[in-house]
């Protein structure tokens, strides 16, 4: 079984930290393949970066090597209704996946993300997802993306918010809104005594349950194969035979 | 007052038969552009379709001559958010347009579009705008969108999908969920005896009375402009200073 | 094209200043008339005075001289359904009209209103309205409705509101809740960087463009014209024909 | 104890009726009271109706004589907020009253209306009163309410939308949408082997049970007693002191 | 008639304060039992705690003399659905029967409850009884079951947890969230000048008011008599015929 | 790694059906056990059945061998809360793992079940875990559970069902609705041309991955230890320490 991780931006550094974190998540035989395209931004921070960061995601998919089953490795979860339709196999986004993980284990659960830019788009993604009986708050620790890995208060900062989360939110899960945050999983959960969730741990898990399962996405109704059509200019080449 | 309206894809007769529908509804004065991307695909009946056209649709927003209010012509709303975080002024969709619109009419409205599989991204827009109190259907009468100028048989197709709307989803309203609809409104309201709204119209009217009202997207939140950063490959023209 | 504006209380002065708001807003060459009632409450506090403001207001759309699309400016929206019905044109009401502009601005709004206890019924509206993803807090600034005008106080209570809804609630349009402040809009917008809607203003630019579009209530449902049925004691004369 | 039933519209026969049903509901040593408005409609049959009853309906609260709680006896539920904020006692819709009944005993109702020109009101109230999890449907009859004493069809044409409610809907219970069908339902429960709530006597039933309880309405929030004001014209006589 | 009270733990003295409330709440001439099972938990404070009350709750119901109508006097109505597919009558819990008996007096309430872990069962209950909407808060006052009656401190805890309801949530009615806080409503609503009330009176007072309507749970479904099957082990005496 | 599925029932042919589906679902290494109580219905078929059967489902999970995660094989997950707080590891009920895994697969499900009795339990599951977005409809064939193995036309019914789920319902993914059904997965699966989701297989499958990500149950909420008290009766052996 080959699972491929699909770090959205184009930051080498992010894409290897998230394959650190996705590698320790699948079982023992599973090849983890973990990219990221070669146009697009540098991190997604916004509505703008995340409509620019899919034509590079979906070239990964519709060109690169194919895969049994998918992870999108961004909160956002962008692209992920046009990566079903032309997949091969499952896709899962980390978002999904980190808030119905967290359903299983808690009454309650809050994200921890970025900017505060960003908690619309998560806000969004609870409500698609069905998990506002769930979600008691979105967070952000005002780090940006890139700096995760750099500022030397991210991690303090971060647990400060998970601890505001559990003592003034009641939440009873901490998922972390952000594939840059996955190494700071296990260090989080020993310092806060209630689970934490990494979505790029967890899609990869999801994914490779499904695939396992032989499930992939249903080809009935909306995620079936687009229709065959001309794309021109700078996009020509993603036109589907 | 100048207002844009984008086809995001890249027909031209399309863009021409939004034109005249989006002119119809402007005040005397105003100045209507319609143009379409250099960029993407030929129509949008899928959600791969639909993220490939937004680079495009960007493309007009961020380096085509600025107006005072935009409007996205296509019933997915693509880009909506990406578009107003970059947007000079306000900018509306036609399928927000339409529903809520529709919700000043009557109590219900079905939505008549044109393939069964975009019906799960209508039934999304449908929720994330707050209308799934209003909305009854979502129909479809299964003429894809290139072929309603020229398919015989697509105005018969699309009134019986309205009259059923009324008659057996007790439907007081009908929004059109194509802009390549735009053309039929008229008839089928004459036909129906029940408001008929189509989205290019309710969309140019909309947003000319936000400008009017000196109304444009708040900066404080989810819409402030997107951070600096530099994008890569063939996106890498899409940087903001 | 004439649209009325009809103020549901009794006070002359709030009719003018509702004037003044509804004339700058409309189009150059539509006939703006603005009214109230010479039956009801002198203002509009409670559902009681709410309730019976509605005979009042009806009587200006039944009896009066008949227009192309009717406003009706009070932020509880009285006798909206009643006046659809019998209304010869479309009809907006402030509340409505403000929360859905809003809609189109931001992720979230927050409500700025006058009495604590008009909060339940604002509450209300935002349910019906189907605007509760995007309402983020009902504030009151515990100033009565006909103090608006005299209070020197009252317009720098109500920039503290709103400031407390950007910072605190994370608001990013503010919605005022009451006809009454029609003549802050302005200024608050300008201190506080963010939009700020008059639902008079709203509701004049869309009922505008519901009758420049040829829109009217849909008479195939719950707003067809009532059964005539006659009416005794201090209402017989409102029996329809 | 006493206990007032208010039938909103004037027609006397109606009032009877209403009235039968009542003391049927109430327990020995009740004083059950039933009476109309001097003014108003005949019967309530649209958002205009109904509008225009309150006036009438509130007089018999303030101005008539006192009683320990009330009842309003139209499936509309008219007035209920402003005769709360009103009333020295409680106050219960028959609507209200009638679907909260319901949810003690099935997992699901059905409501048989009378007009469907009302739906759009029941639907509302459905919402608004949180029982949307447990409505079903909402059937129309299509007989006028003062034909539901007159037409002898009337009987067998409720009888078959209850059995399409239990059949096609899957209700579990059957709610009456009108008080003029307070007669029928013993009869119908005999014959349909479910449940059937008539409002007028689910609406006393627990009006008298709040006031053993001693309960009333809060006055620390909406339902606070109404500012005291002017009121002009025809409804002078309704100024509160 | 005969209403039964089922205190659903094992505590003689809880079961002798429920009856002193329940009695108090009966029309005279009602037979009213209060009754404990003879096998379960001393006190329900776990969802371990309630599964494990069920068994000898339904005792009560199967095997002890039948009554006209049931209440099940834990907030958090254990084996209510198990409870009226057997009952003989009309079953009421006393959660569902405070919180819709609040929404006749208010357009909010705040739950007070004893430990902070039953907040997330009385959040479940919320939600599945359609009261989400007037439902503010869910408060705490960290005393258990057993200790309300003899912890010196229990009074004042509560009423400052009341307190708070009303200033800080804003809500309109306090819902006493478990059955051993029945002795204080009367004080506290003194106290607080606000409606607050005890579910072991109101769901008396509920079920009283169904049998005299001669309501009783629907068969035609969910409720149906469940099918005949043997019980095996400490549970064989279970097998219905 | 050690996986504990328990059938609630007490009935053995169908507890060896559970585990070869739940073995099969399994990653090499991972020891599965399947196990049913000694006490309790030999099937689960109402809400009676249900409450009784979890005093012998927590026997296996309080006083059985311990194991690393356990699946709660019944569709209705009886018992998932209390088993939560008293299981040493994460606890899955196989219809929160179906439904949610048949959401990463498409935008709509269709539930296809035993008896139509159970239609009211299945509906409030998709209430609380948040997918009445997904779900399309509940479906019975009304062949009782335990003639799921032995009725010659079970699998012809179910399969009828399904297709009309798919054309009817518009579903794009089937939900087995029952643990009797797991062994037609696949070859519903393969007949339907869509994904068929077995919830023993789903649900094993998700409570490996919490395993392997070292995800348990947060106890700092609702899922705490219970507090010790006595348990008397039959059910005295259930005091924890």
């Amino acid at each position: 079984m080959r699972i491929k991780v699909i770090n959205p931006n184009t930051t080498e550094s992010m894409t290897r930290l998230i394959e650190v974190s996705a590698r320790a998540a699948v079982s023992p035989g599973t090849d983890l393949v973990a990219v990221h395209p070669t146009m697009g931004p540098a991190s997604i921070e916004s509505a703008y970066d995340e409509a620019l960061s899919v034509p590079g995601l979906l070239t990964e998919i519709v060109q690169g090597e194919p895969a049994d089953g998918y992870v999108i490795a961004c909160f956002g979860d962008p692209g992920l209704d046009a990566a079903r339709e032309v997949a091969p196999g499952p896709v899962v986004g980390i978002a999904e996946a980190a808030m119905r993980t967290a359903s299983y284990l808690g009454h309650s659960f809050t994200i921890v993300t970025t900017l505060a830019r960003t908690i619309g788009r998560a806000a969004e993604l609870v409500d698609r997802y069905g998990v506002d009986g769930y979600c008691r708050n979105i967070r952000a620790c005002e780090i940006p993306v890139l700096e995760l890995e750099t500022d030397p208060k991210a991690r303090e900062r971060i647990l400060a918010e998970c601890e505001a989360a559990i003592a003034a939110d009641g939440a009873e899960v901490i998922v972390l809104g952000c594939a840059g945050m996955a190494d700071l999983c296990a260090d989080l959960t020993a310092r806060l005594g209630a689970p934490v969730i990494d979505g790029v741990a967890a899609g990869v898990t999801v994914v490779e349950g499904l695939v396992r399962l032989n499930l992939s996405t249903s080809r009935t109704g909306t995620y079936a194969r687009p229709p065959a059509k001309s794309y021109t200019g700078a996009l020509s080449a993603f036109g589907l035979p």
